[in-house]
């Protein structure tokens, strides 16, 4: 065993009655004085599994404690060596508002999002996973359940419970179908939401799997309201059955993040006391500790919660959203990730119609404010297989200029918005920071730092005076964000610094202390 | 006499003492029953003028009245013809939130900015009316007073004031200068706040009078604080002693309207009870009764104050500012004038440094909310001559776009904002609404009108389906307001109506009933 990967126990036991919702299956396992617990799943056929992700090396044991005679007492121990290279572990809150891996090396989350691509079929979900091995995204937002929406009509290819078309049904596509959102399922199918299907998962794990071979972090959307099939209308003791068997199965991933729901407060049948009882179970049952939070359509949740390890925030306004970044870093006290900013794309609806330059904007607005931003993309075609919800090809010219950005950000390191902002530019600084004097009416200190990083948004100014600190010697580099071209200014700058800019749009300047 | 045009009356009197502020002149102008009191105003050299502008046709009488007995009592009638073709009188409000001319021909102000164009060189001020000639602005904003700021530190070609350097004086460019916005006037010059320089206002007025004659619009700011010869400090006596001979001269122009200030709330030295002393001054002063409105920097003012015609707002944050345009109606009930919202420019900062579309596109986002929109252009020269305050060139992109828009407002006409807005495309209509039921979950019932135009800003849509109202054929037009080309459509549009789009930005749609 490495550390960071799978320990996997499977046993036999029983196949009567209901082994999802009557077998109760768990293990301990122990490392020097400190225990974990986990739930073991059932996998069919008499199968049960175990899954655990050890974080400690050395020597660990285990027993399993079941209601079933077959399964309980098991005992063993294993050995955890270090990882292997490349392998950092599960991704963790740094510094408060920033990432890492558990082994502290930094992640910074430039993800995408494709909501429902592990349901498309085969050869769309190669294609899929094809595309993401050659883009620079580190993290995809997507939901196990299949999606009911706009260019979203296509049956799943397997469905998460036993059961499918309601009986005498043989055709869905002949059934009338409920609205969006409707709420009301189709009477086309009939599912047992007591008896998960093991064929589906099989599918849906080894799409986890071969992303987080990839490097990359699967942002797991629980829930979500996009449904015909009653997966969002489930009971609450369903909801929860079904939590537990995801946990079970994929909580041992290194790579996995929680996302209790997207657009919550689309479930107009579940309140903030549903999702702070699911919550509840879900840190519970969640050994491994993974990041976790929930997404909104119009208000936040209350990202204070304690179970909320990040802000994971859909702009709130169609106008309003980017310059709030920092502002929501210090309300909520913990890193913002704009999971939603609008999608570059030409379809009907404002979510999804940004030109490449306006959503790579986006990004840059986020992140020189000590935020985090997400992708997504939305440009129409005739077979209706839109990135955003069912992967397959990227086609818009953000991706690269996101690319770049993700690289420079790791080159700078974590950004923190400066304390002192000014009215028509934002600055995000990195490293020691220092209070200096100006000579500006307007702020008579400012506060610089070893990395210094301005973004001129849509603005296109010709010429700049930057108020350095006096004595403070410091490179200047002009970046186009856009051409991603970084131009290092001849010199050393300190004080009051009249620069000359391309007088262009999307230009940024990074400053670093000599 | 024709309606709209000026009544000049020039007397001979006293040059003893100060004519200024010893000599009081007036005349009461008389039609039918009701009459107008007018201020006469000393012109230099034993000269009185009173000025008066008739808006009724008919026979006038007039008596003058005065502490000087040279000029009391004079009597004279003349009659008022019809106005000649094409002078439509002053700029009035129209149906709450729009503008006429008197005689009731629509007007819709597409003005831009140059506040200090008046004190500058002969040559320039003609290449500024020149400049005017050929574009499409109808209202220019701009100020008696020179301006001391940013590219704006020459002196004016004459002063206000009698005065000028102080004694002892050779250079001013020899004395050190106060900060902008110190409020602390330089020690190089003095001025006597009680006598105005005729011939500075012979200058001033040749501008206004041009203006008027090309059929533009002054929007004569009376105050601002980018000073540094102390005209932003003078007392409240000689605040009003400049208004009362300021509307004295110029009150009778038709064209006139009265900007109390630029960025009133820069003025550290003035309160809200200063310029609502200014204000009720005004009011009684200003027999044409023009439209009149106050300008802010950060909060705008209480715009609901009964002496303000019109909102004359500055985009109040970096970031919010158009999409409010129809709440700020809603807010204050009166015609709304964005007469800042950023130049097109490159200057360092952030008010001065938009590109073309920007503007165009913050043009478009403010009138189909329905409001106005005021241009202005920052491009840094070598000469320092930049449009935005000392005229000269324009060499932007905006301006023809601007008048494009221009035009298609007046083909459409008034426009105002839609009650129902859908949360990404704002909707502004014009003639007749009524309400018809939608079949969408979000939106029960919509507003249709004889012409309805929405405009899709930055987003790119290659598509969207429109809600029309079933059985109301409408006619269709795709304006792409950066080319500035209009496509219409074949055939008739009613009901839900699936039309495709060009899937580039800065789109609007107009639908004209059949």
């Amino acid at each position: 065993m490495k550390k960071y990967d799978i320990f996997e126990l499977t046993l036999q036991g029983p196949t009567d009655g209901n082994p999802f919702t009557e077998v109760d299956l768990r293990a301990k396992f122990s490392f020097m004085n400190y225990k974990r617990i986990v739930s073991g799943f059932y996998d069919g056929d008499g199968v049960y599994k175990i899954r655990f992700m050890p974080d400690r090396e050395g020597e660990w044991s285990y027993t399993t404690i079941s209601n079933s005679g077959e399964l309980d007492g098991k005992e063993g121990s294993f050995v955890c060596d270090p990882a292997i290279p490349g392998n950092h572990g599960p991704v963790r809150v740094m510094s408060k508002f920033h990432f890492a891996y558990d082994d502290g090396t930094p992640y910074y989350p430039y993800g995408t999002t494709a909501y429902n691509w592990t349901n498309q079929e085969p050869s769309l979900v190669a294609q899929t996973i094809e595309t993401l091995k050659t883009s620079s995204f580190n993290k995809v937002r997507y939901s196990p359940f299949p999606k009911y929406y706009l260019y979203n009509t296509n049956e799943p290819q397997l469905y998460p419970y036993e059961g499918g078309l309601a009986s005498g049904v043989k055709d869905a596509s002949k059934v009338s179908m409920p609205g969006f959102f409707s709420g009301k399922p189709s009477e086309a199918y009939k599912f047992d939401f007591s008896r998960p299907n093991p064929k589906f998962w099989h599918q849906f794990e080894e799409c986890v799997f071969t992303l987080d071979d990839l490097g990359i972090e699967t942002d797991l959307i629980l829930f979500h309201p996009y449904d015909r099939w009653g997966f969002s209308q489930m009971t609450r003791e369903e909801n929860l059955l079904y939590m537990r068997y995801i946990v079970a199965r994929l909580g041992a991933v290194k790579s996995i993040w929680w996302s209790m729901a997207n657009e919550f407060d689309l479930f107009f049948n579940r309140n903030e006391e549903d999702w702070e009882i699911y919550a509840r179970a879900l840190e519970e049952w969640d050994a491994a500790q993974h990041l976790c939070s929930i997404h909104n359509c119009r208000d936040p949740y209350d990202y204070s919660k304690g179970w909320i390890t990040h802000v994971s925030i859909q702009r709130i306004d169609y106008h309003s959203h980017v310059e709030l970044t920092h502002k929501w870093r210090e309300k909520w006290q913990k890193p913002v990730v704009v999971d939603e900013i609008c999608y570059e794309g030409n379809i009907e609806s404002g979510f999804g119609n940004l030109p490449g330059e306006e959503l790579t904007k986006r990004f840059w607005d986020v992140v020189v404010r000590g935020g985090y931003c997400t992708h997504g993309e939305t440009y129409l075609r005739d077979d209706e297989i839109l990135w955003w919800s069912k992967g397959g090809w990227l086609n818009g010219s953000s991706p690269k200029r996101i690319a770049f950005l993700r690289k420079l950000n790791e080159r700078i390191g974590p950004i923190d918005p400066s304390p002192v902002m000014e009215w028509d530019l934002p600055w995000g600084l990195s490293g020691k920071q220092f209070k200096y004097e100006t000579k500006s009416p307007f702020s008579p200190f400012s506060v610089a730092a070893d990395k210094m990083l301005c973004y001129f948004s849509f603005a296109q100014p010709a010429v700049r005076t930057f108020n350095l600190p006096v004595d403070v010697p410091y490179e200047v580099e002009i970046i186009d964000t856009w051409e991603m071209t970084i131009t290092k200014l001849n010199g050393k700058f300190s004080g009051p610094s009249r620069i000359s800019l391309p007088g262009k749009q999307y230009i940024a300047v990074l400053f670093t202390k000599l």
